[in-house]
C-alpha cells in the first residue's frame, strides 16, 4: 500500500472516531428516584448525642422510633430520539452497584452510554443495601453481617486472573488468564466500584425489583451475576411487564417449577470465557443452561451464547468493562433487533 | 380580566412550559469515575465460607488481606455547548449522597439538571463512606459507629417543621413551618435518600475531595451544609484549583487563622428561612458569617445572602429540592454570570 493511500485511510479513519466521539447524546429527560422498602420500628433504645460537624453544635439523636428501609435507587436516562420499543433497567452484580454499567474501570464509553445511544431508555439501579439505595442496621434490621472483599478476592473469582495466586499489586506482575480481554491497568478502579454486600437480604432486593417495574412499566431487564435469581424471579412475579430479559453470567436462576412462567419472554443468556478453567463456573453455568431448558421445555424462547463459540475470546466476568464490551454490547443490540423490540 | 384573554394567556404559559420540558439536554459526554482512597491490611482473622446466591456454589473468603478504603465516586455529565468558564463540582451534605442534587423528592428538576442546562460541566459525588463510594469494616478501620435517622429526624431538624412535635406519618397533619417551600408530599421520598454515616470520617472525606479537585482541575465547588467545612478546607489545601465557592446553609467552616488564603476566591454563601425559629441555625449561621468576614478582612470577597431578605422566602435547609429551587438556582447562576465565571 502506498504511503499516500494510507496516510489517507489512516485519516478517515480518526475522523471517524472524532465523529463518533464528538457526536453528543441527547436526552429528553434524566433524573433519579427511589422505589420500595418497608418501615420498622426500633425501641427501648438510649438517646445519644451527636456532634454531627467537629466543632458544630451537638444535636439529640433518639435512635428509637421509625426507620426507613430496604428502598432502592433508580437513576434513569432518556433518549430524545427513542429506538427501543420498552424502556432497559439494567442490574448490577453482588457487591457492586450501578457503577457496573457506567464508564469502564480504564475509562471507556460503558454499556449504559452504548445502548443509550442506541436509543434505549435506560433505567440504572442500586439495589437494597447497595450504593445510593442506603442499608440498614445489623442485627436490628439486616440479619448477619456484611462481605467485604480485599482487593486481591475478585481477580481469580471473575476469571481475569489465572489461578489462586494471579494477583499482584503490580499490574505487570499479575498472571492474567490467556488472552483476557479485562483492562488489567484499571483493575484498581474496579477494586474502587466494590462496596459491602450482605448475604441475607435477597428478599427484599426482589420486593424492590418488583417496585421498579411497577413503576416503570412494561420494560425489558439486562441483569448480572448475583442478579441473576432475581431477574429470573422478578419475571416470574410480573410476566406480562417483562418483554425480554437479558441474563449476562446469572450466578442464580428462577424458580425452575415456574419456568413455564417465562414463555412468552424472549431471553437471551450469555457466558464468558475460560469457564471450564474455571472451579464453580462450569457449574454455575450447568444450573442456568437447565433453567433455559425448562423454559424451552414449557414453549419458550431462550438463546444462550457462549461468547468463544461465536468467535468473542477472552471475556471475564465483568464482560460489560473488557476491552470488547463494545462488540458484546452489539450482540445483544442485534439480539434485541432481531426479536422485533427496537422502533 | 376576560375569560378569552385569561385562556389565551392560560395557553401561552402552558406552550411556553411544554417547549421547556420539551427541549433537550445535549451532552457531549457523561461517564463516572472513583478518586483517591489508600490501602488498609487486615490480618489474624478465621477464613470464611460465603455462599453468595442462595443454592449457589460456595466461595471461600479470607478476610486477611489488603482491602481499598475511603475512595470516593463521582459522575459528570459535560454539556454539547459548554458556557461555565470551569466545572462545577456538587458536594452533598450529611447522611446524604449525590441524589441530593438529582430529582427534587416531588419529581421536579433539581439543581444537576438546571446547571447542566445553563452549560455547566457538572460533576456530582458520593463523599467517602456515602453510596456508590463505599464504605469500610468498623471498628477495624472506620472509628465509631454509623449514625442512622429515623424517619422523623431531619424533619424539625431541617427546619421543615415547626416545632419539636411537627412530623406525623400522615402529611395532611404535619405542621408545617408557615410557608414553608419544602414539597412535604414527597418527604417519604426524601427520607429514602438518606444514608448511615460516621462522624469520625471528616479527614478522608477531605482527602478525597481533594484528589477530585487535583483530576478534574480548576473548579467552582457548591457544597452544602456538611460539606460547609469541606469546601473551605479544600479551597484552602487547593487556592490555586478553586476559581468559587457557593457554600449553601454551611454547618462548617475553614480554618478562620487561614482565611487569608481564599482572598482570590469569590465566594457566596447562602441561607434560607425560619433561622431564627430554630434553637441550633442561629450559633451555625453566626460561625459562617464570622468565617466570611475573615476572608473579607484579608480582602477577599463574600457575598452573603439571606434568602428571605431578597424576598425569596420559605426555604428549608435542603434548598435545592424546596419548590422554589429554581429561584434559588437563578440567584446562583447570577451571582456566577457578575463573577465573570460563564462563557
Amino acid at each position: 500500500m502506498s504511503r499516500t493511500i494510507f496516510a489517507s485511510i489512516a485519516a478517515l479513519l480518526m475522523s471517524a472516531a472524532l465523529a463518533q466521539a464528538a457526536e453528543p447524546i441527547a436526552l429528553r429527560d434524566m433524573g433519579s428516584f427511589h422505589v420500595g422498602g418497608r418501615l420498622v420500628e426500633i425501641s427501648g433504645k438510649p438517646v445519644k448525642e451527636v456532634t454531627f460537624t467537629p466543632g458544630g453544635v451537638p444535636a439529640k439523636v433518639d435512635p428509637n422510633g421509625t426507620y426507613q428501609v430496604e428502598q432502592m435507587y433508580v437513576q434513569y436516562f432518556l433518549p430524545a430520539n427513542e429506538k427501543g420499543a420498552y424502556p432497559l433497567l439494567m442490574w448490577h452484580g453482588g457487591g457492586l452497584t450501578g457503577v457496573t454499567w457506567e464508564t469502564t474501570p480504564d475509562g471507556r464509553e460503558g454499556f449504559l452510554n452504548y445502548f443509550l445511544r442506541k436509543g434505549w431508555s435506560v433505567y440504572n439501579s442500586d439495589a437494597v443495601e447497595r450504593g445510593r439505595a442506603g442499608w440498614a442496621q445489623y442485627p436490628d434490621i439486616f440479619k448477619g453481617e456484611p462481605v467485604f472483599l480485599t482487593t486481591a478476592n475478585p481477580f481469580q473469582r471473575f476469571r481475569i486472573g489465572d489461578g489462586p495466586n494471579s494477583y499482584d499489586p503490580d499490574p505487570a506482575k499479575r498472571k492474567l488468564m490467556p488472552g483476557s480481554q479485562f483492562p488489567n491497568e484499571g483493575y484498581e478502579n474496579f477494586v474502587k466500584q466494590n462496596v459491602p454486600r450482605w448475604t441475607t437480604t435477597d428478599d427484599a432486593i426482589v420486593a424492590a425489583y418488583i417496585a421498579e417495574i411497577d413503576r416503570v412499566g412494561p420494560s425489558i431487564i439486562m441483569f448480572h451475576s448475583q442478579a441473576g435469581s432475581f431477574g429470573f424471579k422478578v419475571a416470574q412475579a410480573r410476566p406480562d411487564k417483562v418483554k425480554a430479559l437479558i441474563a449476562l453470567e446469572p450466578a442464580g436462576v428462577g424458580d425452575p417449577d415456574k419456568a413455564e412462567v417465562l414463555k412468552n419472554i424472549p431471553t437471551l443468556i450469555v457466558y464468558g470465557d475460560y469457564i471450564e478453567k474455571d472451579s464453580r463456573w462450569p457449574k454455575i453455568r450447568a444450573t442456568g443452561i437447565a433453567f433455559g431448558d425448562r423454559i424451552k421445555a414449557a414453549g419458550g424462547s431462550v438463546d444462550i451464547v457462549d461468547l468463544p463459540q461465536v468467535g468473542i475470546t477472552g471475556n471475564s466476568h465483568m464482560l460489560m468493562m473488557d476491552k470488547n464490551n463494545a462488540e458484546v454490547a452489539a450482540l445483544i443490540q442485534k439480539w434485541l433487533e432481531g426479536k422485533g423490540l427496537t422502533k
